[in-house]
């Protein structure tokens, strides 16, 4: 049997890929573009069927995507050892750091229990433009 | 206790960034350009003190990174529950997809162990030009 039998690659639903996200409660990836250069951020980040948010301190980095950046963010979970499997969530979208003051009180209230919140929070919306999801399993 | 003072954040030397990426026997993550816009893929890899070598499929994702691009490359490893810690490391270089036959030769009978590596398979080298690297602990 060759490799190629053995290993499954499975392209997700569209219902699929957003409940991994919803249910993911690990560390995203965003991805972005600062001055040109790709750069990936780890964040804390929660889900429903619209948009990601996530919890973030300013820097330059936050001011390079709430302003309306086209982001990339990225989930996955693996299990290195036999029988390997994995899956993993990208989603397209457009991120706006989030300023009207009620939402905001929702946020601070919500299940986001972000470790690396501080008093100087920002926080992040990504609309969901796009996702995809991909689970591979060797049988 | 303010929020502030219970949550550590350390930024790693040179040398532990380098010891965490080269530990990391899980997926790591790619981030790139393509078509101006913001990409991330999760792919297995393989580094020492030099570079990341990741192993993928043919397809347009590979051609926009095996040609010199810039890109960015992210290990994380997270433990959600209390207390919270965890450290991500990322790295800036330049990407080259492995042609030499000796080189590849190597590789294949490496370490890195893919699942998803296919007789179609191509190997890129990631140039550790930068490399970062952030624990952040709970105490």
């Amino acid at each position: 049997m060759s490799e190629q039998q053995r290993t499954r690659l499975e392209e997700l639903s569209r219902s699929d890929s957003l409940e991994l996200l919803q249910s993911w409660s690990h560390v995203g990836r965003l991805g972005f573009i600062v001055d040109g250069l790709p750069m990936i951020l780890p964040v804390n980040c929660v889900a429903n069927d619209e948009s990601i948010v996530f919890c973030t301190s300013p820097g330059t980095k936050l001011s390079a995507v709430g302003g309306g950046a086209q982001v990339v963010f990225e989930v996955d979970e693996s299990r290195p050892t036999y029988p390997h499997m994995g899956w993993s969530v990208i989603v397209r979208g457009i991120a706006r750091e989030v300023t009207d003051p009620e939402e905001l009180e929702i946020l601070r209230r919500g299940p986001l229990l972000s470790w690396a919140v501080r008093p100087s929070e920002h926080w992040v919306r990504i609309s969901i433009d796009e996702i995809t999801g991909r689970r591979i399993r060797e049988d």
